[in-house]
């Protein structure tokens, strides 16, 4: 179910001679070592100006490994004795100096990051620091970032824990490393290149503090070899807990670093046993869909303004649930339109209206025979191209049962009125590809008692955590925009590097066929959430469900997803900027569906517990064309 | 030498059966078919508007073939009867009509481009909805191409040259098939979507106008069937001038398609012929040293002012000619300076600034040994990361002859004068890494008499015509810059695809040790160019070539390229609008090189036939730090 990590490697804190280091990672089944950039027999003198040749001499020479070797089998390790925020200025500035210098010479190796370790909460030298080298103008673009190795928690909360005479008291969250990364990260600007190398420790803080991590852009999992116990059988495993959490990692695309001495009978032990735990992970089914499309932002289809292409229709047909539940829709109205004893004489009319290459006029007909009821479909397309399919499905498969009209559904004279409307215009949002437009326009031609498949769709929108998507965002490279444009479009993204940070909640809803006097599909609404932990919002998350007929149901939502299903992935909602949350803050965010006469489009804004501009204004950013 | 055409198709005028095709060009060795868009036995009725759906009959439905199938197993041709310049209006409105629904169907089907007929030098509203669909926003950036079928030469010529009574005259010129296509990109804006299927014909132009198809962009090479004569084994052959001008197209990537009936033995032996030529094709050293690596813009590398990586030295330090000739350079010099009778008394002192990594310390110390002469090496390397290597290559191999370094060669207070200064500080265009303004620092620890190596280097300029390239600078995605930033920057680029307009010029020229009272680099000059042939004006190559010592050269010019060598890629020297010329045209460049106090930079423009602006002026868009 799960997948191996990207690779595994071993924590030699200091290596002598990096080809035998690789060497004996290899033999054990490693893929990389992780090694100090400074050789540990050469004395650094970084400050002493009067031998100006000498104070390269700390660093390894370049020509033990290939630039290439250097780039896949090795992840350096800044020197642990730095302290750029150190009281003592003279060990203050040395720190910065040899800062610069080994992260100069990771850029010279071409490396791809390097690891440093963060140890406290107080880093405000080293965050101007580290984003000075991040924002150097010879960084490259998938290189020269810093892991920054934090424990998931502190040897001052172990501590505390575990004496029952110490109270609770604010001071646990203050000492909380999650802090020590969070207040490092936004001084940074949640620059990019900035990531986590998350160190499990022996003792693991809530469910809910660690599932917060996920939002956090982890690139590294360290794994001392001190959590590992031994089984029965010798090998070493590691305890429930722990198991849990490393199942969880293996739904996102991770690195493993194993460290810390032998305990076992071979190294090699561990590697099988990590490998084996990521294998194995059972992942959540909204998550199970994502593999291979984590984090990768992409501009929802318009299919009404723009045609669907062949590839489109093709990947889309291929979902193993979405017709399968049609099918059991149309199924469930056929049988409850017509009593079995009208089944010879009444033959029902159903409309199949954006029939794209035809699967819902199949999956009608389909039904029809289980049910076996007589049916006419009507298979209304306004893309010239794939009519050109229906006309040959028609030709080849069909038969008379179907009519094609190539026509938009809004503007189409229908000879009659039908008994079942069918439709599959729903986006990631529900109403975002303009459904209730167009199923306004069909229903002039449903029966008074007619049956609209799908009857109701709903959206639903949760407060996120995600440096990941907000950074996707940022660097989007779209020219000759406004500087909000990108904050100000909604993107369709597999999420895997996001934290819930309050549980979901119902948006709009949409109900057809609509018999209302006045059908208004513009819509408002506020909704408050509780932060559930101390968070950065980065933005939202948007799904849908809908109700295809009575109980049959499709969802994206990740409680209610429907198993196998991948039609759909769900929208990423950016905010400008990220908003610093405590636990139990209110997040209120308004919410508008605006239209005029060419275009639907959104606008929002958070207004706690700070207050953002409205996004998209006028639809000055995005908009979804009629 | 050459290699394999990216794919060789074979050409169905009518096929009615895709699947079918497929299998007959697949069994005899082609990776692909060629076919109409539009159905042979389906009629068109584009302009009856009363039959509104079945107008999409015509086309083939996309489920005969996967979506991926459709992309790499078929070039769809528009439909031949099309003529958008029809004087027959009603005609020309169905042919617009027919034209925009075939190409959206192709975009349906994801292809990445058609083939399309040119058949004549007017195309002006054919050019007009060509471009209206290659703008289109649902275009993707690496589809939706239209490659138009031109013919090397017309009938009318080929009629014409084998009549003698008919005097040649400009008529020629006019008819000469490259004016349809130059005629038509102008209008179309040099489109990076429009590009040429070129048809070989039995009729070959001159070399100079063949040569001239390089400067364009060729994606697919047509060879008819009818071109074959049979050798006396029964198998198909070319004559020698198609057999020419084949293996010089080997030079690019291209597609090749054979159409016209079977007359050999099988169609097999035409594909086998066509990768025949290409493989056996003898490419000249400056395209052979370009493979993998054409037409792909890189921004120079500016060594003074950044330090290089051990990727960039790596790949460098392996260049096969550069290092050998730099070491006999050095083995001339010593030989020169010392007379047999001193070689156990005279002791050399060589100094390598810019050391690098060391390869030319290790090819002085060679040379030495050879000559056996008696040196002293001082190793001068302003990067720290490298200097770390030469400090490990000092321990490990040279031992105490050389004298390791760390400093900037044009601050350092050398402990003693040398004979020998030797230096590897040139870029594509010779000066164009600021070896001049380096070398005159470095040079007062020269003796009087001492040898620069090299001892001088020149640039030289000539004349393109190359869409390719001039795309590639305008698609370059580089935002928050103005417009024309980036046709004012140099390139190093591989080209292949370019058509020399007239032969090369030498443009600047230094030389070490520069004795004069005041060295000024700055320089100004003015060439003139006359135009080989019609054609369009995209800018201009750089090359330099440089005497290391006395007769030891090294050169990038096409005409004495230095076989073997890699290490350097020729200059792309952009113009901001391409310029018309006709045969026999001046062509008057003006370039300048300018200096400040922290910088230099190039300054150039076009004074005739027409006038550009003067780009980069002040160095606005590109400097080069000093």
């Amino acid at each position: 179910m799960g997948r191996k990590p990207r690779s595994c490697g071993l924590d030699f804190p200091a290596a002598a001679n990096i080809s035998h280091a690789i060497n004996t990672a290899t033999d054990c089944g490693f893929g990389f070592v992780c090694i100090p950039l400074a050789h540990p027999n050469l004395r650094r003198c970084a400050n002493d100006q009067s031998v100006p040749v000498e104070k390269s001499k700390w660093m390894r020479t370049d020509l033990v490994l290939g630039a290439n070797d250097w780039q896949v089998r090795v992840i350096p390790r800044v020197s642990s004795w730095l302290d750029l925020d150190s009281p003592n200025e003279g060990f203050r500035k040395r720190s910065e100096e040899v800062f610069h210098q080994e992260l100069a010479y990771a850029h010279h190796l071409g490396i791809k990051g390097v690891l440093m370790d963060l140890r406290r909460r107080q880093n405000n030298n080293l965050a101007r620091h580290l984003l000075s080298k991040l924002s150097s103008e010879t960084s490259s673009y998938f290189r020269d970032e810093v892991w920054l190795q934090i424990p998931t928690s502190s040897r001052k909360i172990a501590a505390s824990s575990c004496r029952n005479d110490v109270p609770e008291d604010d001071d646990e969250d203050k000492d909380d490393p999650w802090h020590w990364w969070d207040d490092l990260r936004l001084l940074c600007a949640s620059n990019m290149r900035l990531k986590v190398a998350l160190e499990v420790t022996a003792d693991l803080p809530s469910e809910e503090k660690l599932s917060r991590w996920f939002g956090e852009p982890i690139e590294v999992l360290v794994v001392p070899t001190a959590l590992f116990m031994t089984n029965k059988a010798g090998y070493p495993t590691l305890s429930k807990a722990h198991q849990r959490f490393i199942q969880k990692c293996a739904a996102r695309e991770m690195t493993v670093l194993v460290t810390g001495g032998n305990r076992h009978a071979s190294l090699r032990h561990y590697v099988q046993y990590i490998n084996h735990l990521f294998q194995s992970a059972e992942l959540p089914p909204h998550i199970q869909c994502n593999l291979g499309f984590e984090d990768n932002l992409q501009v929802p289809l318009q299919p009404l303004a723009d045609h669907l292409e062949s590839f489109t229709y093709e990947t889309f047909e291929k979902d193993p649930v979405k017709y399968t539940e049609y099918g059991n829709a149309v199924y469930e109205a056929l049988i409850d339109r017509v009593p079995e004893s009208e089944k010879e004489t009444n033959t029902q009319v159903v409309m199949v209206v954006g029939a794209g290459r035809g699967p819902l006029v199949t999956q009608t007909i389909h039904a029809a025979r289980k049910a076996n009821r007589k049916i006419r479909v009507y298979a209304v397309e306004k893309n010239p191209n794939a009519v050109v399919t229906l006309l040959d499905l028609k030709k080849v498969d069909w038969g008379d049962i179907v009519m094609v009209v190539h026509c938009d559904m809004r503007k189409w004279k229908a000879p009659e009125k039908c008994d079942i409307l069918v439709s599959e215009l729903l986006g990631s949002f529900g109403d975002n590809e303009l459904s209730p437009e167009c199923l306004d326009g069909a229903q002039v031609f449903l029966k008074d008692d007619g049956i609209s498949i799908p009857e109701s769709y709903r959206s639903y929108v949760q407060p996120i955590m995600s440096m990941r998507l907000y950074n996707e965002t940022r660097e989007l490279k779209i020219c000759d925009k406004p500087y909000y444009y990108k904050f100000e479009q909604t993107y369709v993204v597999a999420q895997t590097n996001s934290y819930w940070i309050a549980p979901r909640q119902q948006l709009f809803e949409f109900i057809h066929p609509n018999r209302n006097e006045v059908i208004d599909n513009t819509r408002f609404k506020k909704l408050k959430f509780i932060a559930s932990e101390d968070s950065t919002l980065y933005g939202f998350t948007g799904y849908f469900d809908t109700t295809l007929y009575k109980d049959v149901m499709l969802s994206i939502v990740p409680d209610t997803y429907s198993r196998g299903m991948f039609s759909w992935f769900p929208l990423y909602i950016p905010i400008m900027e990220p908003i610093s949350l405590k636990k139990g803050d209110p997040i209120e965010l308004l919410f508008w569906r605006r239209r005029d006469e060419t275009k639907v489009w959104y606008e929002w804004c958070v207004q706690r517990p700070t207050t953002t501009g409205i996004h998209n204004i006028n639809g000055r950013s995005g908009t979804i064309g009629l």
